[in-house]
């Protein structure tokens, strides 16, 4: 039996993100140094802070979509670690911006930007970042990269300023949460597999297949992450519980929630949504516990995986396939451990 | 007599920048067209909002840089339209983020966009403006426009960082003060010259004396903006005298005021930029007339618009020369204005 019909067994899949990235060895190292050798680019005086930045030991997600989409054995592609750390330089960049606008101290364990350097010196930084990610993007022969990125980073920032303003509302569909995600979060995934299998020669159908699988996995992993939002456990994620709540996010989670409310009680989650009352994170996370919100949001995200495998399914030769189709279950992994948390 | 022999007369050149564009022609509407068009390719929901940053009616010094560099004949060249709209969408997208971090509510007469949609939005609004503005520039079929033009925006950022990190410092040097307007202003003018000459397909040799000119000229034009916010009468430039005393901002006039001072006064002076005095900033005007202050800026102003009318020199058989060189007297009407008031 060929090893490469079986599929990816749950119990060897990596525990999360992390995992995936650390375990692709001479490909982490190679991302590390072309990080540290653009930070040799930066002008003389923000050096510091550039490296403060890209030192944050992030879970990498991006560079490792664009290793595993393309695949072809252990070697390291430079095009490929090129195109990583421009993706990632975007996703810091981003980050920077993020923290300023969330008024967020810490990121990751230690301060942010923004509270290191004063929300006017990180405004700019994350404005640098993003730039030396475009000029290291046009160091390809093609303009293809470049535009590429550029776009989906306008993508990116359309859905963090559709989400902005619509903070504290609650006339939200379901497809409007799609869109969001999509956007902010799922476009840097997709670009991410596209520009790997691209970049590694891959076929015009595998790089559509696999731009297709990033994206599903994107809007699944923002699900995830916003279900983390209730159910994930300040120490073990970083996070304060019900940060979405607090700050008038209205994520699937909450919709899920105010759906299964009895009218009343509905309307004091909008309340709380609206900013017209305090919110109660722990109340709303004991309903949810109490009324199956986790499954139910579970299954849109499951829905989602089975969209981005069945991307996948007629490149089941492609030697990338296994690696890709293995990060579904990563993500399931993660999901389970909050349903123990 | 050739008549290219002859300096460009004080009394025909335009008396300032917008009058510069607007004579143009041809070439404004061709670029308010581009940029018209750029609107479009924002996702729907964001489109108003680029808009009202692209409609700020302003001097569009740079694209103007950018169709001087270049010029051949009357003939609107589209490569020069496009690179100009994408030097203008990095500047707009700048003083979209510079309104933020200077609490600006009034941009050009107008609610700034920090204002009218909130400093959140206006993060990711600037954000989206300078992606689309790099994948406008990746339309070109080399990776050279893309990849001058996020390096410059780099710079930019830098020049603002370092700027922004000395705020209420006063061990400045002139060569700090000098590297800071390099890279904040000088760099975007260059860099339009640049890419104007070279996509019009002038010799290498133009190219770099451009550049170089649009350098000069650059940090020229801020030693300008410098000197008019204190001798910049309120109704026509449309900003409060002495802001930059205000925000601590040690510029080249006030570095002169301080070394002409006798030593109990500077000590006051350098009170008021580091914060620890309240700001006089009609007191230091008035010191500044008195001291002969404006003559001493306007020399080192003079200094620069002469390097960059040398740079040029060698190519006074250029049809974009005469043109170039008629903006240093632009500059100099502009600075003779200033002392009038």
């Amino acid at each position: 039996m060929n090893s490469s019909d079986s599929p990816p067994a749950a119990s060897t899949a990596p525990i999360d993100f992390e995992s995936v990235f650390t375990s692709l060895g001479p490909h982490v190292s190679a991302l590390d140094a072309c990080l540290r050798e653009q930070v040799a680019s930066f002008e003389p005086e923000i050096r510091a802070m550039a490296d403060y930045c890209i030192d944050t030991s992030g879970k990498r997600i991006r560079p490792s979509l664009v290793f595993l989409s393309g695949w072809r054995d252990d070697a390291v592609n430079p095009d490929l670690v090129r195109v990583a750390a421009v993706i990632e330089l975007v996703h810091l960049a981003t980050l920077v911006h993020d923290d300023i606008m969330d008024g967020a101290e810490i990121r990751r364990g230690r301060d942010s930007a923004a509270r290191s350097y004063g929300p006017e010196a990180a405004v700019l930084l994350g404005d640098a970042l993003f730039a030396h990610a475009l000029h290291l993007a046009a160091q390809f022969p093609t303009t293809l990269v470049c535009s590429a990125v550029a776009e989906s980073t306008r993508k990116v920032c359309a859905g963090e300023i559709i989400q902005t303003l619509r903070r504290g509302t609650t006339e939200i569909s379901r497809e409007d949460y799609q869109r969001v995600i999509d956007l902010k979060t799922a476009e840097l995934f997709r670009v991410s597999c596209q520009l790997g299998s691209y970049l590694a020669g891959y076929p015009e159908s595998f790089v559509d297949a696999a731009a297709t699988f990033g994206r599903q996995l994107g809007i699944a992993y923002q699900i995830f992450d916003d279900l983390a939002d209730f159910f994930g456990q300040e120490s073990k994620i970083g996070k304060t519980l019900g940060t979405d709540l607090g700050s008038g996010k209205l994520t699937l989670p909450l919709m899920e929630l105010a759906d299964a409310l009895p009218p009343a009680e509905r309307i004091t989650v909008i309340g709380e949504i609206t900013g017209e009352r305090s919110p109660h994170a722990e109340l709303r996370l004991k309903q949810m516990r109490e009324l199956g919100i986790f499954a139910r949001v579970d299954q849109a995200l499951e829905q989602e995986l089975r969209l981005a495998e069945a991307a996948l399914k007629p490149h089941a030769g492609c030697a990338a396939t296994p690696r890709l189709l293995a990060l579904t279950q990563v993500l399931r992994n993660q999901v389970a451990k909050l349903r123990v948390d």
